[in-house]
């Protein structure tokens, strides 16, 4: 089956190589107004948008993110912030118990929404031309990150989106063969994985090996193994820094 | 601006009455292949989608959502899915430590993956005339959900998605204004919810006094503080399920 929009579904690639271009008002405006139209858990838009123009702020973020520098020649910096504190207003200003905001529910309710918003922005951003990168890295100090962009309570910092004109276009990444993510009526890896996963680690060894730029030996295999291999301490306060901000996931006791 | 994707994309409903038509499996390939093709985080593909066809699961997780019974009648359901559990399979495989896959980190890059996912494949059905309603309800039971789908360790439901042709197409629900959920370089929401939040009660009460099915009296303050009433039980046990699974995020202590 074939349309414009499986196409563009169908031909993502991350661009992290991007024409010296800032995003005029009107193609923000047209972004945000694309990730506001998707669905949303409960119908509580319990996601925010901010985004970051400051080149202080972005330097900051550049370094939080890794000091990799390609993102600060983005067109525009998006980040996508889970939000009760919205709710919470709502709920003082009617004088209603806020309890239900602060649970684990409510918290991954947020992630949803942001995460679903998120790839409406992205898909918005290729169809006009644009490309974009998913920053899950803004969370190697999300502590950092809530101080520069004064989020209150009940908000956490989730991703950041780098958008813009691309200067280049990478390789499209293959994926692991359906086999091994799509099951019918259960889980059901076990009977493939033997199979499977050395066909897609040599088809990814392969992709490794000559795709433009930073061509390397690995696959798919390795790549996860040498994920496993990261500094433990990299973002070990996540979920510390989460109830600092109000949520109730540090026990489940309680 | 506009083009034929901003126009699917802003034109977004959710479908929850559908045609009796299932959809072929090659419908079925089209979807999950467009999921797939969605940005990952560190590329570790850390989610699976299970399609549920066997009418006794299908009746099973109508129970666990609500009863509502509409998405029984979809032409296919689909179950997004958390999983750290094939990656544990190649550490395994590897000799390495599996650590970092239960940290809390792992998790939230787990809904990540499975939400932006989820989008690409909800408009990838709306692009071919299906329309689809993504059901965090399945969470009311995640425990059940678990049992049904079979799911390993490190593995957790977390979205269901039914998708079919649509029999009625229902209003679009008007998002709050950009004032509230956008913001520049820091948060500040404060500002704008006192002039703005009336003007977005104000449209959602016509919306809701207006629509073709389920009018009724009520505005989206009305509807936030009705959800912060809803039985403190449900969903109670999300982060122990979670815990259950394997993964570390029962105390910030440890």
């Amino acid at each position: 089956m074939e349309n414009s929009i499986l196409d563009l579904i169908n031909n993502h690639r991350s661009i992290r190589n991007f024409k010296h271009q800032s995003l005029s008002d009107e193609e923000v405006k047209t972004l945000v107004t694309a990730a506001k139209k998707a669905s949303t858990s409960t119908f509580s838009q319990q996601y925010s948008i901010i985004s970051v123009t400051d080149q202080e702020k972005l330097k900051e973020i550049d370094k939080i993110t890794g000091n990799t520098h390609w993102m600060l020649s983005s067109g525009h910096y998006f980040v996508m912030v889970a939000d009760q504190y919205r709710n919470l207003k709502i709920a003082e200003r009617a004088g209603a118990d806020p309890y239900i905001l602060k649970t684990a529910d409510k918290l991954l309710a947020s992630v949803f929404d942001a995460g679903i918003a998120t790839e409406n922005l992205v898909l918005a951003a290729e169809s006009m031309g644009m490309g974009a990168t998913i920053m899950g890295s803004i969370l190697n100090d999300s502590n950092k990150m809530i101080g520069l962009l004064d989020l209150p309570k009940l908000t956490f910092p989730l991703l950041g989106i780098a958008v813009g004109y691309p200067e280049t276009i990478p390789e499209i990444k293959p994926r692991m063969p359906e086999t091994l993510q799509h099951f019918t009526n259960g889980y059901q890896l076990d009977d493939q994985i033997g199979n499977w996963l050395p066909i897609y680690d040599d088809q990814m060894a392969k992709y490794y090996a000559s795709r433009s730029t930073n061509s390397r030996q690995e696959n798919f295999s390795n790549h996860i193994v040498s994920e496993l291999s990261r500094n433990r301490k990299l973002r070990a306060d996540l979920l510390e820094n989460i109830v600092s901000q109000g949520f109730d996931v540090d026990g489940i006791s309680k």
